[in-house]
């Protein structure tokens, strides 16, 4: 059964388990402060011979993994929710063809492992599906030729620009006694505060995720100081510091626990990477890789997981637009 | 409730209504047999700078009418589930970002107006929302010159080609005694049969919805003689008539009541529309134009809605990639 619980948040009575769970990413990633937490890297082809498939091809290992790590097979899972930054989200459709398990194709930009995990987590929670998988990726030379300029121009970029991560994670979702459970999970709206800079994405997200926040933390009648941790997708240096003021402005304070997966990915002082690291393969790849098995350790036993996205393409931008951008969020609980 | 099917099928205890539909197109479509049924027809720029603007603006256009028709404004939507064909679905994020509601953002080509319909009445008949909306759509323009050519160059299209309808739908779900009812949902798996002609969709798409209706009837045991109509999204005349072929080859003959949204739209003998029309739009037109407003005048009784979607890119087609198909169902029901 799943309740309101006041106008944004849905708890879930019986919470579903992260039953399993994997990250695949690139050689940077590897590099990183969280390298070896991750559970497969290899070179940034992966064996193909484009980075499109070589993206489709993460996203399979890292959906096959999370399964054997829940000791189950495809025909198991009752639906799949996936998506990512390629244009029609073919990292998905290519990555998940030789599944058979029903899909659900999502597209939430960089928010994409907290809304494919808020809809795993439902459908789970709400009685429609007994196993549900929530996958996504992200490749740094697919994003930047498709969003930015071919990689042989070498273009300088501008320091509130971010990296977008090699990487996607997937995890499965069931009943079970498995830390942790999802135990609520808000939805956010479309916010658009008229940020038109492509590389200053952390700008156009950081509204979003405050907003959400803000909801949860209202709906919920919580405050900061109940999570060990308020981690958000990839707002990285730059959307980080807004996000912290935003929620300061709203009487929120949470300056002592909140961390970024845009920041924590890699060392900004030693790999290039500007504002720090960004693409729906980053949350997923840290939620993965180290929060997941973090809070499975006890280390951690309520932990907010607020993906944000910037919903742009290079067209809208082209045009004129500015950037909407949406955040998601999953309440993460030992309890 | 919901409650399993057999095991790809939900069946929606408590179903909810289609409270509110609307459908806004563009010239062509007023021209077909359709046009009279559809709520609003605009020039195709709708009074735009641009055929993208132009996109969102009708997806805006649509969802408003239909809250209208349901007596319902945005606040009262808990979620919106939306999508289209554009790259990083700008159609739906531009088109839906002032109405302020829990946006949940999918992808499914043109399979969007049954994905998106299946996930709102999910989660109505769930108990997850009180009311959703499902909307679609897709601008031959922006559709063409993204996929294809430039407009300008006015290339010669194959017979088999479909032409992108300039239409968007819109409904709103929610509890309720209002016609018609949605009554169980099938969410379709990827499939693949290694079709790589681009202008060749219908082939593509044919087997996922030939699978996803097949698994329906048995996961129900019924059979088509059970639905006044069995329609499906957009495979036109090649794909309609590998549809029947294919299922029949499983046993099933729908060719006494199925009819397609493609072949329904435009009049092929008077306009040059050469294998019928595609889009998200296509469905999303037909549905909301003809259909719904046929089932609450009881003229239908019991539809099966199934709308398809080719799941390719560009770039995975020029990568030597073959079409994913996909194809969801929703069994709509005055009874």
């Amino acid at each position: 059964m799943i309740f309101e619980c006041g106008k944004y948040t849905r708890k879930l009575a019986t919470p579903p388990s992260l039953l399993g769970f994997a990250a695949v990413a690139g050689k940077k990633e590897r590099e990183g402060p969280l390298g070896l937490e991750i559970d497969n890297v290899v070179e940034d082809t992966f064996g193909c011979n484009s980075w499109e498939k070589a993206e489709s091809e993460m996203q399979k290992q890292a959906a096959k993994l999370a399964l054997t790590k829940a000791g189950l097979a495809p025909p198991d899972i009752d639906y799949v929710f996936a998506g990512d930054l390629l244009n029609q989200c073919i990292g998905s459709h290519y990555g998940m063809r030789e599944l058979g398990i029903p899909f659900i194709g999502l597209y939430g930009a960089c928010s994409t492992m907290a809304e494919s995990l808020a809809m795993a987590a439902i459908f789970v929670g709400g009685g429609i599906a007994k196993h549900t998988m929530a996958v996504t990726s992200s490749h740094f030379c697919a994003a930047e030729r498709q969003f930015r300029f071919p990689l042989e121009y070498g273009g300088v970029r501008t320091p509130t620009a971010q990296w977008t991560v090699t990487g996607a994670g997937a995890v499965v979702l069931g009943a079970g006694e498995t830390l942790p459970y999802v135990r609520a999970v808000t939805i956010g709206a479309i916010e658009d505060k008229g940020i038109v800079d492509i590389s200053n994405m952390g700008a156009a997200m950081a509204p979003a995720a405050a907003e959400t926040i803000s909801r949860f933390l209202r709906d919920t009648n919580t405050n900061p100081s109940n999570y060990d941790l308020i981690l958000t997708g990839d707002l990285a240096a730059v959307g980080s510091e807004l996000l912290v003021q935003l929620l300061q402005l709203d009487g929120i304070d949470i300056s002592e626990n909140h961390a970024d997966c845009g920041l924590m990915i890699y060392d900004r002082d030693k790999q290039d990477v500007n504002a720090g690291g960004s693409g729906c393969g980053c949350a997923a790849t840290v939620l993965c890789s180290h929060i997941i098995p973090q809070m499975r350790k006890g280390k951690m036993k309520n932990v907010l997981f607020c993906a944000t996205g910037a919903l742009m393409s290079t067209v809208s931008i082209q045009q004129g637009e500015s950037i909407p951008g949406i955040a998601h969020l999953i309440h993460l609980s030992n309890e």
